[in-house]
């Protein structure tokens, strides 16, 4: 038996989110279709982080462990001929027994592009989060301070969270702009369902000056998921 | 009566190109249809320049004649709000009469990005053509030297093409390099059918090292659409 470390490309929008649907087409459902092909048996995969519909992934990792011994061309090349266009394996690696994509996970990183402009772009549809306000990036890299630390999160999870602990460790929120852009980044442990997406729906209320940068310390300590914006959308 | 000029962007991968189709699923169709709610009467659309399905526009010129009398915000977020997310006007404006997309045109521009990667990525799917093999930027540089100026391109055009004369002038031709992609930049006066994806293709060819530089030369010198490489994908 191996077990083998993927790092997997997608393009969300036209999937049902990572994780394995009764319609089959969830990226998982894809993948392990793919991956079994190569295999001659049936695969089943863990990643490192559940993404909603919508949501992109530029190097999610995943493993599985199999009986067939297969060159990693065939992991990488061999699959992807069995993938759609929208999904593909970008690298893969024969890792230790104990490697967990999941649980192993050190840190995990999200990366919301924001486009700026009055009318929208047909070529960021689904690729960018569009807003017509103006955005301030200086307010909202204030405003991203002090979520910055292990915290209470319990304000920006869904309903549907299942997490027991609503604790979690962000190491950095980076805001870079360039041009009608900007690149949100939060790196962390990990991450409660929906917490960067509202997370980014509050951040950016103070950003287009509808709310005072004080106001997310404020959304933070209520630690109560009724009180928080709508989550940004997921593109 | 008034002539309002439109600067449209669109993600060709979803429509079956510019022009009318019986389906109604030419981009030609979705704007008519936007541009004729707004002005609250039919309106016909006169373009820069038809593309293939799969062919994006960021620029693309058009323009209609109304007896509507609208703002132009009405012209750009009033049609936007018909339009489907992978077509958006992005700036529309009154022109003289003699105004013309197509006939005034003085200069079209096309730009195609190439991604060279052994492996394909996701995200770039329909938005950049893919090479799994290597592309030398110089190489391809050279082999367009000869293609600028003002020549007979029957060699690039396809059998279905329909223009009268088969000559025309491209003022440049520009490559760059950047990381793993190469932005190659077409300027000319106009195109014929498949003329750039042709020119695109043969130039590849060369750029891998499957031709020689000179070959781009003896391919123009025949004047024959018999013997070129297939077209280049429209992504």
């Amino acid at each position: 038996m191996a077990r083998i470390a993927l790092t997997l490309a997608y393009d969300g929008s036209v999937f049902q989110g990572w994780q394995t649907q009764p319609s089959g087409r969830g990226v998982q459902d894809h993948l392990e279709r793919a991956l079994s092909a190569i295999a001659g048996a049936p695969v089943a995969t863990i990643c490192a982080g559940r993404t909603d519909a919508g949501v992109h992934a530029l190097r999610q990792v995943v493993h599985f462990d199999t009986a067939a011994r297969r060159p990693s061309s065939a992991w990488v090349r061999g699959v992807n001929a069995h993938l759609p266009a929208q999904v593909a394996v970008r690298r893969a690696v024969e890792v230790d027994p104990d490697f967990h994509a999941r649980y192993g996970a050190v840190q995990r990183r999200y990366r919301y592009l924001i486009h700026r402009s009055p009318v929208r772009h047909p070529l960021l549809a689904g690729r960018a989060g569009w807003v017509f306000r103006d955005i301030d990036a200086a307010r909202l890299r204030d405003a991203a301070l002090c979520l910055v630390g292990e915290h209470d999160f319990s304000s920006f999870r869904s309903s549907e969270c299942q997490a027991v602990s609503p604790v979690r460790r962000i190491d950095r929120i980076a805001v870079v702009e360039q041009g009608a852009f900007v690149l949100l980044t939060v790196v962390g442990n990990a991450f409660l369902h929906h917490m960067i997406r509202n997370i980014v729906g509050t951040l950016l209320m103070v950003a287009d000056g509808r709310r005072d940068v004080d106001w997310v310390q404020q959304v933070l300590d209520a630690r109560d998921n009724r009180g928080v914006t709508p989550p940004f959308s997921p593109n």
